[in-house]
């Protein structure tokens, strides 16, 4: 049976409407991109392979994010991480680089290649202007992957900003390449929400790397999955891994309120059966696309201020966008496992794609 | 048809088992009195009633909590509350007087209330000793009770601390009398998980005072009653009202890993469908009745370490108990609907309660 | 001598000029109310005196500030107290009541007597519309005050309300009558900075309510009195007591910005000589009177949005703001110790007024 | 004139006593090594030179850190700054490697660096265990420096590592090579103070990369400095730069004790005249040398729990440890300053050498 996304196979999280792609790139603009690095096989020889890792790049806009910044929050549901550029983040409410995912040690290889590449595109960072503040998630692919080679380069992550797209693979694709969910093969998902005219008609897309949660914990749509089926040759420890979990939308949110809707990307995870296990790494990036912040405004004192759009009603206009966050993170989840195919890593380490005839046994369905 | 808990219906949320009473009790030494204020029918007239709320106290252990502080953390979920005393807690790691649980206005009566009971027990305080930190947490419930007239007084307070034993009643009781969970009457409920040897044998208990989701949106384990069975004369709107969250362990954990336990919590809320919507002030209060911290320690050198019990293995244990503060906070929010009563309140408002029958035929039995 | 303001000393902390009260009501609206309780002297009677205590309100505007919110931010410094208020500020960003300040133990009552104001401005709270989030500060002032009486009741908080007006009394006053500030009689004080017109002209002013420090490191201006003047009869203990802090503001700042703005007050303390120390509850309270915020808005999809003012360049007027802050908290502090009495409470204990002479042959005046 | 420390030119911030070597090497095991690179003159080309950089390596004790952990805490003053690794730190209280600082964009590099150290130490990283959290802090020397050429390597921090002792150089070494710190050059700066035995005889050492501050604001050992001397040629912008402050001490403490302590180093900043300028990324790292953490400890029902020392007396200790920290990380500023030479980088960019016979004469000394 091939892969398949959740609307596919007639699973429905939730009461929104998705966008059209179903995807973070409903979000005008935002495109994504993925380096895929899938060679060797056998014996781990560290620092060597086999190698199944990769990066993905979310691109806030089509310019320069530097000279024109996005609104932002990140919210940390389980520290047990190494996600990069989050106490500026914190403390300015901006993202001024393309957001990257990979696996957890090649963390500062790909925030030095993110460097290059906003020194390349703003070539008086640090000389005549600041610094810059990249953004790098991570989950640990370790299972399948030589970890210790930090196999993605600076390469990788150009190719995979410059391949954007507003098409969004998912699966073993990118950061998702090694990844494991619940015990099966995790992978890199995606899915959208529009809020209704009468709330502005916004889009919220979720882009996420699964590599969390039980096997026995999994619940797919409130079917309590993991009870039914399990891999092959699978014990079962204590939740371990991680989510990176990343949200863009066009409402015109301050960061205040963006803060507000990444805090509950935690019910998402708790839909399909997480109780953010100790070892698990869970992180959320959100950007809004409106009213993007000028590096370096003009510091003439005709320019002290400006005039900006914000929501005029935060209850139900941000009450919806909670709804989206949740219902479009719960689906990507659900997609990253969908899409997934077995993938054979190091040292003969298995993780089965998510049967989806068995699964869709377990709706009653066939 | 009686109310009955959630086991006496055959709803088991969770794998752990629970402790004997199944209830925030079964940490030895815990204990939970309930005041219930009831009077009056008909129109509202504001500051005299109709009277539908209470106030609910935990007591930490038998003995005089001032003196021999209990390990604390507190977390919020969503701020949007007028919890009391959080501050203190998130400095030193400390409660140090009973917790008390009511109304969103009668926070502060209830607040002055425990100072006089903690004076009342210790008399130097704001004279020969420092001043006392009291907790109290609170929703909204003045959709069948006379919010504006806070009603709980002093007496009240005395009575439910007096009151208090390891019998924890749920339902329409206390802080929970006139509270509305999912669109259906709510209340306060409790419940317990015991960890397996290997982990240490802990318990881990918590106590809820519901008032929070929206109906269409109820989950009980796993099913999705909301879309099955609706409240008479009920409009759906955002999800609002709010939760108050009480966790206790016999674990010995320091404030860092109470602060990991509380926010699992809102795993659990979303397992029953909530989303942390807009309106709702989401809270959590965790104590530890191991390692109690005395008050005014002696000022000699002799006595400037003590030894003290922490954990060996962070993994195991504190995965066991984030897993027991999720189970039991679930099993808590279900409890408390299905041991709460059709109540009507002013201006003939009426919350109903969840229909067991109804319920049992969602989960496909009678 | 008679008591007189820094600057009437000649003390001119800081670089940026003042507005023209050099008080927090420079900015425009911002009006601050005081009700003074001495009452008994000789032995403490618990419950009965003598009192030495007060209340102090600050209204942001002189508007309904439930419909007209203000956006704020608050901060704790060290959360070694029992401010009230604060979670949902944190949450929504906006102050929706008169800010009050009191002693420690009088917090409820004061927070009470607030709730009695809200609802008679605004008699459909908690029946037609939500509840009301009012903000306490406080600090310990038991040396000189019968703490247990909590003598601060409904009508001197209203009082205080009412009594509010553009002059600021410092000193011996509302929540600063029976404060001590590194040994001496502290009280309440204020002072305010204008920015230069290329950084918008606007104004920042603080209140502070003076109750911590120790007398051996007090700092006046750079110049370390404590090390040259002592209060009679004072023994040297740790730094104890607390700081309660009030900022206010016309810039247009988001709650993010005030946010920033608040953590600087920290850098006031260092400079007058704290260091913070464990016993001292050190809280900031921030607002801005530009962009308020409208208590439920309409609900009609035409309004969905609304456009507001914004600096447009956060360096450099941030800058600005942080450096009045620090200024004009530092010298909102030594204007409550140089315009507070010597006072006699409780038990004979007495607080001196920090001796003007002396302190001025400290600085090589006379 | 020789660059001195400030107990050299008779200055003594505070009033403890210094451990014997007034460094953070007083903490017994603590070692600090350095890698200084200065290379090139004149025009800047961009990737290539002038360099004036290096890194700065913090051991915590002599074993094997991600075996014995230690307790820790980290805190941002001001987030405008890219440190690396602060995440894990804030959810499981320890750091597992040494601490690295430099400059801002060589983070990435110098954080791989770290990773190669502890796979090298722990071949099992990332195979038959976790990952590896890692810790870097930075400030920007880009006004002398090569910013962009990130010319700290692996090699660099390999031999800073290997060179540690408990001798701490100070001035235009290691991380601080290239910064300027009030307009003047910067650098490392090292003190320490041992609390009095009554207090546990405790020792907390501090050690400073010092970027940060306005000339004019110049504030040491309560002289405004600033005001007196100015360096040539240098123009007075907002506050910028940076500041990272990491404290070791061999006192008991729990992770939240210790984040009480970080918390303090802000009064420090402000007594040298810093108000955490907007453009000032100001963090802090603490680490307690007792109660080290056993990586994976063993899973059996026998070791579920240790013992350990803890503080009995929160109180005086800790406040001792707070005026411990502000003292240190004062005189750690000071005599990064002093300690500092006239530098020329890239462009002809020179930072002067604070002088110190105009220093002293402000100090109506000689």
């Amino acid at each position: 049976m091939p892969r398949l996304r959740a609307r596919q196979l007639g699973l429905t999280p939730g009461d929104l409407p998705t966008g059209p792609r179903n995807a973070i790139s409903d979000v005008d603009g935002v495109r994504v991109g993925h380096t895929t690095l899938i060679k060797g096989d056998g014996p781990l020889t560290p620092g060597y392979g086999p190698i199944r890792t990769g990066v993905t790049a979310i691109l806030p806009h089509p310019g320069n994010v530097y000279r024109a910044k996005v609104r932002a929050a990140v919210h940390t549901l389980n520290g047990y991480g190494k996600a990069f550029g989050f106490e500026q983040v914190r403390e300015l409410g901006v993202i001024e680089s393309p957001i990257a995912l990979t696996n957890t040690l090649n963390v500062p290889r790909v925030a030095d290649a993110l460097i290059d590449y906003a020194i390349q595109q703003n070539p008086d960072i640090g000389i005549t202007t600041g610094s810059v503040n990249v953004i790098v998630g991570e989950t640990n692919d370790g299972y399948l992957n030589d970890l210790q080679g930090r196999h993605v380069q600076t390469a990788h992550v150009f190719s995979a900003i410059e391949q954007a797209s507003n098409e969004v693979a998912e699966g073993n694709v990118g950061a998702g390449t090694g990844t494991t969910c619940f015990g099966w093969k995790g992978g890199i998902g995606t899915a959208s929400r529009v809020l209704p005219i009468e709330l502005g008609s916004y889009t919220l897309g979720s882009l996420v790397q699964t590599n969390f949660g039980r096997a026995s914990d999994l619940v797919i749509d409130g079917v309590p999955v993991g009870r039914l089926i399990t891999p092959d040759r699978y014990s079962d420890p204590i939740e371990r891994g991680s989510i990176m979990i990343v949200l863009a939308t066009d409402a015109p949110l301050s960061s205040r309120q963006l803060d507000r809707v990444v805090r509950r990307s935690g019910a998402a995870l708790a839909r399909v059966g997480s109780h953010y296990g100790h070892g698990s790494g869970d992180f959320v990036i959100a950007f809004s696309t409106a009213n993007q912040v000028t590096h370096a405004a003009p510091h003439d004192a005709a320019s002290i201020t400006i005039t900006q759009t914000a929501l005029a009603d935060e209850v139900r206009v941000i009450d919806g966008l909670f709804r989206a966050a949740v219902e479009s993170v719960e689906e990507a989840i659900i997609n990253s496992l969908c899409m997934a195919h077995t993938l054979t890593g190091r040292d003969g380490h298995v993780r089965y794609a998510l049967p989806i005839a068995e699964l869709l046994a377990g709706f009653g369905g066939d």
